[in-house]
């Protein structure tokens, strides 16, 4: 009998995602179906295409039952931000699901949605609605934050578009987000803009399980191998390479372009955001030639028995 | 020490919602905020506004454990539809939060998929996308469906819209939902597509925590009162008044019209839909002369510590 911790969660996302039914009758038309960061939806407004994302914390997973409740409030809303930016997008509307024990204090609560409140002022977005629910007691609270967003059609990115020969660069140090970083983090919502208003990008995410585990699945998408050069890698003070290829919870940009554009990217950058570094640290190649990092190095998998 | 169970489902939604930023920076105009069975936003296409809904199902509190994974995965999309209903709209994309125990069998997660793809595809929906999470071992699954649906503008019904003299209707009959309804209930939309499309319905939403609890949200809503013949409350089988006014998960829709309205209205509701009956239950009222229904009468408040 197969549990879901046998086969890990890209392995349960796949299954899924080829169960699924495509055919709404509304006229919309979905561009990026499951498996990207974002869905990119066609809704018929004139140069935009809407996406669409749904992110949840459980206690207990993604954050402390002693976390102050307004860190895991900023976080919830920060990681959907951040989605929005991988795809090149910014936040419209949110809605916010509480499910939590009846025995939580009202206190808590206010305190998450000031933290909402304030990431989501920050960043443009509007909470317009949600629901709240009650849990068994002694259950995990669970926070899930759904959102629209938009990106210009001429600009949206996927995981998908990279090509062999691509140079990969990755935003900010990565590692040793659980010392603090994954609570109080600033999605790169401004970064990925001004990135996809000012060249073209092939393919980015963000990197929220770690490079180890999310460099992998880009290069999968994009139906590419991968070389990094481990020395390049920023790292956070105090971190080893394991830890900045695994620890996870960066959310810093991972993104592919071609050797041309890097060139000038990384020219312009530095005087667009002198204080964020932006680093090459590999390269696409064709998928026989490129070097195995999945599993040894590490990186976050829900449901996997092999975690750490 | 205030604790939810102290202040209730409503209380709390009405704390969060007065603390909600309203500044969204995409253009975007949200035309009905928190509140509603939906968030209505004005995206700029032409005719339509997109309606945003996100509901969630707990193991243990809305379906158990050895509850059949199809039906429950029927349930999760049904509700959702249900909400799109409720305001004369009809849905888009879907996106599908699962968070559960890592030992839960694959086949569990599959029915879950086969049956929410099954109510999608029935009501031109589409799945197209959402995530998996782990949740502590012990605690309980939570099913999160997110979704976007379209309505006219011409032609959404909000809660608020209802007048003093206005008639209430109730399609279906109440009560015993928990024998199983509850698990296979078909959202109105098409009911609904033809109420708004051929009369003025002044306010509507669908009975999700029984006729005692959601009438009375109706009302407040619409700064009415209201008067019931109790007599007139149409029950499923075996159900007594307290189970038809309190049992909840009906999914009917509740409505107010003009009373020259509902003359037209109820001649030809019978040669549209001869076999789901439609009843006017009585009459909203000002809010000094309306009946005292909440609380005494049952109905499922999230929190509580005296549902039943």
């Amino acid at each position: 009998m197969k549990r879901l911790s046998d086969i890990g969660e890209d392995s349960l996302i796949e299954r899924l995602v080829h169960r699924l039914d495509r055919g709404g009758e509304s006229g919309d038309r979905v561009v990026v179906g499951p498996g990207d960061d974002c869905a990119v939806v066609d809704v018929g407004r004139p140069g935009l295409y809407q996406l669409l994302k749904t992110d949840s914390l459980v206690e207990g997973v993604h954050y402390l039952a002693e976390t102050p409740a307004a860190k895991v409030g900023w976080k919830a809303v920060a990681r959907v931000i951040s989605d929005f930016a991988a795809m090149g997008g910014w936040p419209g509307q949110l809605l916010v699901t509480i499910a939590m024990p009846a025995d939580k204090e009202v206190r808590y609560v206010d305190g998450l949605y000031r933290g909402m409140n304030k990431c989501a002022a920050a960043y443009g977005a509007e909470i317009c609605g949600g629901e709240t629910s009650s849990v068994p007691d002694g259950s995990a609270a669970v926070i899930s934050v759904a959102g629209t967003g938009w990106v210009k059609k001429s600009r949206y990115v996927t995981r998908s578009g990279g090509q062999v020969g691509d140079l990969v660069l990755v935003t900010g140090k990565l590692g040793g987000s659980i010392k603090g970083k994954h609570l109080n983090f600033l999605p790169r919502l401004e970064a990925s803009r001004w990135l996809v208003d000012q060249f073209r990008i092939r393919s980015m995410m963000d990197l929220s399980d770690g490079l180890a585990r999310d460099l992998p699945r880009l290069a999968m998408a994009s139906d590419c191998g991968f070389l990094i050069d481990k020395k390049m890698i920023p790292r956070n003070r105090g971190c080893d390479l394991s830890q900045a290829l695994g620890d996870g919870e960066d959310y810093e940009l991972l993104l592919t372009v071609s050797r041309r554009t890097a060139a000038k990217l990384c020219r312009d950058w530095s005087h667009a955001f002198p204080a964020l570094p932006l680093t090459v640290i590999g390269e696409l190649t064709d998928k026989a030639s490129g070097e195995a990092l999945p599993g040894q190095l590490g990186g976050w998998s829900h449901f996997s028995a092999s975690n750490g």
